[in-house]
């Protein structure tokens, strides 16, 4: 992916002091040569693990370690356990939070050479890779993303709506604990009731438990039809009329319901010349569905009646069903696309939250209330309807900290206030531990710290991400 | 259900020690009458709440709380947590491995009367309800399990196939801790990846890490179309390929694929004199297939070809569709009503296991071959073929010590070198705990006990379950 060149100078990271860890020495790179088989200490070779793909988050570590198997990396984390190094974990860094980047001199653990698939059962559909692969899930950071990082950071996407959360998909996983212990939980079984789930706790605590190093992932087969329609709709309560429909119509063969305002539309078309308006009536709201099945007959059938029912309707008051696989990832390209024509855009406040439907579109048209003093300042909603998650983006030439300040943390509040969450499937990084009490019982935050301390006494793994207020001193 | 009236001398819990816990005092009782609006102390009343429904575990509890609210249940858990009481919760008490019964003179917190719904969203079909209410997922057990019991034994069942496992589908709960804290996780949005995912903690730890007492479940549309055919296999090989087939062809719409042998049927056929052989031919291997779609025109369709492509193949010897709702229970019956014609027969030794697909049988067959020299002894084999998990019965007119020596752990080490599970979804309980290793790594087993520890430290919560040798003293 291209990476923009804007707000080199300012780290989203903030300001947090650095905890009380020991520094990398020259010793201690000469023991990682000895126990693992990929290190970088070049600048320009580490300059890339120390930024984010958005170049939004910025760290300073002299040191990538890319082990090859769970051995290198329990002797990794044991001797950084000892020597009280902090670690941040990275797949394919293309989290949107500041997750994997270091925020001081972490010592980088790159996954990206454990990239060997064990097996895979053509009966079950269920493989067994290690972490620094790619992941049977659709998500907008496809071709980059590692699948440690994604069931690190329990990454949703476009296709969550049919094949639910990685909770229920990932069957097992090994894992590496701070002190270089190896956890194996790597069931290959779709049911295993023996004793707690402790594959659970690794997924979505973004590398802060442990470290991801092999997992078994039952995997979908793929379907022998696939259809993609864009619709669009005059208002937000015709929007839900459509998605309601098409869960009646459309029912066991929907595999995906995205969303997105005219102002994305329009970024989207600015950014690319050759591209042309998908549809001849512009509208405020559009609905982009795909459907998967295996009967490509059955499957057409389906939606034919139900786009002749939403037009009928008059709820869809526009639409283009995509002819060939060549169209649908076109249609599929101009929602994807809208992150890189975001930032094109100069800086982007980036805001991914899940809030009750009715108020899906509510949190765009308040927000861009909230800011209307400001100029130059564009707001756009778009994200992954039928999950209920909204993905809300704001965006002003350069940098500005009196926006900032203006959004945060009123979006937060905004959200909690409907019992939304605050990171639908983003996660906290070092962007939204401040804020976790407005999604999060403090009971529950207490638990959090709880199991941080049982399972990383030291700190190390991932420090300044996801736990609000802990310090290393 | 009617209860088997046979071995009223045993308690397949086996010879526990009791801990070092308070006993149940007068002053007591008095307290939880003044903190909890349901308690039970007449021997009559309490008498049921000590067995379960296979009348196999007994434990001797002189009182059962039935409180309404979290906060009668965190009443409850401080005061007893302060006296140290151990307390077993329980649900519809329909568990297999003794999980819900009292070992000893454990206090039993029955969620029964925690059943208000507290919403339901039709737009994304998510309920919020109390823990002792039934569950949207088809179980044998369904008209007596709670859903509290459900979750914290992630019950499995008929279609996890299609839906999933309770990790996906549960959103949020929330529990109170040994100490009478109540943790807040009751998110009602599909996606919330604010920090750890707390709630997983309390799915399938089978009540020993916190009282389940509010849950959020996304539940699936009800299907405009449901069929159910049965087909009869000659060889293991030509079940398997049925299945495969299956998947291809019914895809989007298989909703469940149950698997019984001959010897299964044929107890059911005993056991009810009205009931006729479902196919004219006799196989030693059968399958129960169910679709569940939108489009009732489709899903024949489907289902035709189908069965064209599996009796053309010769894999399929014999089958039938069920012509109307009646016939589809009907047939469903035969395989939920195993079950019951297994007690019929005396006392049942149940395993409950996951194994790779092409093992799947063989565990019945050598198991037969391994208990021969005994004479009445018989051995069935039946399941959740499509997500590989086996219940492998045997049954004796009476309980036999020596046939139990003979089947444990035998059965469990055949399952564990082949890298299965010892059980698939009945879980732990009083029956495996000292078997728990050879399906569990030792660093997981200890960060298990670290867990129990830290959120249980005085070992309160369902004593003598799950865990291996912790014994309180």
């Amino acid at each position: 992916m291209a990476r923009p060149s804007n707000s080199r100078f300012f780290s989203a990271h903030g300001d947090i002091p650095r905890g009380a860890f020991a520094k990398v020495t020259d010793s201690d790179i000469a023991h990682f040569r000895s126990v693992c088989s990929g290190v970088l200490t070049d600048a320009d070779e580490v300059a890339p693990f120390n930024s984010d793909w958005l170049n939004k988050y910025h760290g300073h570590s002299s040191v990538v370690l890319r082990p090859k198997t769970t051995q290198e990396v329990s002797d990794i984390l044991k001797y950084c356990n000892d020597r009280r190094l902090a670690v941040v974990p990275q797949g394919g860094n293309t989290g949107l939070v500041g997750g994997s980047v270091p925020v001081h001199d972490e010592v980088i653990l790159s996954t990206g050479n454990m990239n060997v698939i064990e097996s895979f059962d053509d009966v079950s559909g269920i493989v067994v890779c290690q972490s620094g692969y790619m992941m049977p899930l659709d998500l907008g950071a496809k071709g980059t993303c590692q699948i440690g990082g994604n069931a690190s950071t329990n990454a949703g996407g476009l296709r969550l709506l049919r094949y639910g959360s990685l909770h229920g998909s990932i069957l097992g996983i090994e894992a590496v604990l701070a002190d270089g212990t190896i956890v194996d939980c790597l069931s290959t079984m779709r049911k295993d009731n023996t004793g707690y789930d402790l594959k659970q706790l690794f997924i979505g605590s973004e590398g802060t438990l442990g470290v991801i190093t092999k997992l078994s992932v039952l995997t979908p087969p793929r379907p022998a039809s696939i259809n993609v329609a864009l619709v669009g709709c005059n208002s937000f309560d015709a929007v839900q009329k459509t998605y309601v429909a098409a869960r009646r119509h459309l029912g066991e063969i929907l595999s995906a319901v995205e969303f997105m305002d005219r102002a994305s539309l329009d970024m989207v078309l600015r950014s690319q010349s050759t591209l042309v308006d998908p549809l001849e009536t512009a509208c405020p709201f559009y609905v982009l569905l795909e459907t998967a099945g295996s009967r490509a007959d059955h499957d057409m059938d389906k939606l034919d009646a139900y786009l002749a029912h939403v037009l009928e309707s008059g709820d869809v008051v526009d639409g283009t069903v995509a002819q060939d696989a060549h169209q649908a990832r076109k249609l599929f390209g101009i929602r994807e696309d809208i992150t890189l024509a975001l930032s094109a855009t100069g800086y982007v406040y980036k805001y991914d939250v899940s809030v009750p439907m009715d108020a899906y579109y509510t949190i765009v048209e308040d927000t861009r209330n909230h800011l209307k003093a400001f100029d130059d300042v564009q707001v756009v909603g778009y994200g992954h309807l039928g999950d209920g998650n909204m993905h809300l983006n704001i965006s002003t030439p350069t940098y500005n900290s009196q926006v900032m300040a203006a959004i945060e943390p009123f979006v937060f509040e905004w959200t909690a206030a409907r019992r939304g969450s605050i990171s639908a499937e983003h996660g906290i990084g070092t962007h939204k531990p401040a804020f976790l009490h407005l999604s999060k019982a403090k009971n529950a935050i207490n638990m959090m710290h709880q199991m941080k301390a049982l399972y990383d006494p030291r700190g190390i793994l991932n420090p300044y991400k996801v736990l609000p207020n802990v310090h290393q001193d």
